[in-house]
């Protein structure tokens, strides 16, 4: 359970950021704020938040669970989703709600809309929510941890065990038992391992090819605690790597290195950035580096702040971010190395445990 | 990869069940839609639909792996995504386009309407797109089964090593690892299992009780395979159960039964939960059936069409259903027992591979 102070400051934050929009309340769809707002951690319902007082409306699969779980939440039971947030709007009167436009569908706001007096405004919040999670209380930061943990002793067990002939497939399979056997709930995504020419793509699906003698495997894998994420990659070699494989490495070691070095509270994302991909770029593999550095880590995978080329977002302390370059070569190999970093008061710590020098099994 | 014929099947079929709508595209953003329609099996990318003609964006972790899968379709990088929606659409000159209105959020509908000339349509789509992958095809089919194969195997090993003492999370971790194990991608659900008391909460998490002499064990749990899922439940006792536990088992088992019995081309899925339904209210438990009989099954799930009491829909050749009645006493013990239903030419075909009888380990 989370401290009661801790998720009244939460209410309180919410509030706070939403101050000029004058709502009466705020209707909650995305599961991960439902969880962080009133404790619930199923994966379907609806909240409605009103300052110092918290709705949940659930089906009856989740009103055991929701009765158990929601912290000083009033619990209903709908039997229509839509229906039942109608309902209760328009029996408390309200003027003026606001709700999650990046996670209510289409189709979900125009049925509540028609339901609805034409009078009661709907005010669609995006950039104000968007960094309500983004700032990690020390019990996140604690889970947090502890994922990185466990996923770092279960990448480990699985290295160990890495051959020569192996599939990616029966490689992932371990790697996802072994985040299982060693605490972890579940992996957080879809674990990647591509090996040689397959680590040219930065989201492969594991597969039939086999690992092979020299060749590198990008292994980029997480695991699920309490609600929060780990995410970290890296890359190893099966026996002694090409001479090119290892300058590759080497530079998206430094790239990595130096962009973790300029984090602390007040930088802009966009200069983490800028500075990873400084560097490859310079080592002549601009183009070769497909994505952004990296993103915000914590109830999902991705949330904010990003980490990319063109954001405008400010680190604070608190903020838990994944710094993540990479050169992709198609057809030939790929280098992907990943760490999960917690920005301090006066810079940062990485959370993830696994080193990053070049290992060769 | 998919047929070419029965790829191009699929296609007619969606513009058979547009043809009212008049649109020049159908803008794609569900992923398990984009996989039907194209091959393309990442998480993350827009497909533009024209008769003819199938355009996939996606960014650059996703280029390599889109140009490998997508069968027949021109793939295009974008950096933004909803601005590269916009570039195409202005540049194709287009006047009427659908999109997905249940999978579409509100904020990327926005962004993207505001980004087109006003004399474009975008018309909401969900009725005519919400049975597009409700038949399922002998290759689906073929994956549904196999999926459902590799479940019952991975249930078969791990109620063999179910002991008293073992804790649901344990016992669930198991059943994870034997999925994986028996040849599934990934579990295709969170896996539940609920003994004794949580066996009352439908949707309960596995968590630190231990599995105890005299209980009844709720699991529920499926297989990904090839995109597709597997979704079965067993109610299985660790020694002998109570006359009641025994009573109500057989209670859910006849509603099952009876139901099941019922499913045939053209007839209406409320009948399939009416027949459920009757049984468990006759008994006297009707209050203690919290949910629908069942759901559509397939790339998601929980897909069309709906088995519940206010469903309209009507079964067709070709698609899968799962039958699921349960009784949840709260605070006592719960009971679910659950089939994955092919509804063929003139009836219907379990493709589940576990006996339903009551078993005691």
């Amino acid at each position: 359970m989370v401290d009661p102070l801790v998720m009244q400051g939460r209410l309180d934050r919410l509030w706070t950021s939403l101050e000029d929009e004058s709502l009466d309340a705020v209707l909650f769809v995305d599961p991960a704020n439902i969880r962080y707002l009133s404790g619930f951690s199923g994966s379907e319902s609806l909240m409605l938040v009103e300052e110092g007082r918290r709705t949940l409306l659930v089906d009856g699969r989740y009103k055991e669970q929701a009765l158990r779980e929601a912290q000083n939440a009033d619990v209903i039971e709908y039997g229509d989703k839509v229906e039942g947030i109608i309902e209760i709007l328009k029996q408390k009167g309200m003027g003026r709600i606001g709700f999650e436009s990046p996670s209510m569908t289409y189709a979900q706001y125009m049925k509540i809309r028609k339901g609805l007096p034409q009078e009661l405004e709907m005010v669609p919040l995006e950039r104000s929510l968007l960094f309500l999670r983004a700032r990690k209380d020390k019990g996140e930061v604690a889970f947090l941890r502890r994922a990185a943990a466990i996923a770092a002793l279960a990448l480990q067990k699985t290295l160990a065990a890495f051959k020569s002939g192996m599939t990616e497939r029966e490689a992932a399979r371990l790697l996802d038992w072994n985040m299982i056997q060693e605490g972890g709930e579940r992996p957080a995504f879809d674990t990647i391992i591509a090996s040689g020419p397959n680590g040219a793509l930065p989201h492969a699906r594991p597969g039939s090819k086999s690992l092979a003698e020299g060749e590198l495997i990008v292994i980029d894998y997480g695991v699920l605690l309490e609600g929060y994420n780990s995410d970290e990659s890296v890359t190893v070699a099966l026996g002694p790597p090409s001479v090119e494989a290892r300058h590759v490495y080497e530079i998206v070691l430094e790239a990595h290195d130096r962009a973790i070095e300029v984090i602390r509270p007040g930088v802009l994302c966009r200069d983490v950035d800028a500075t990873a991909r400084g560097i490859i770029e310079k080592a002549g593999y601009g183009s070769n580096f497909v994505h952004g550095t990296g993103h915000g880590l914590g109830m999902q995978v991705h949330e904010a702040p990003s980490v990319s080329r063109k954001s405008e977002d400010r680190l604070e302390e608190g903020m838990v971010i994944t710094v993540e370059p990479g050169i992709y070569l198609p057809g030939r190999f790929g280098v992907r190395i990943e760490d999960s970093v917690l920005v301090t008061a006066d810079g940062h710590e990485i959370i993830s445990c696994t080193s990053k020098h070049m290992m060769t099994l």
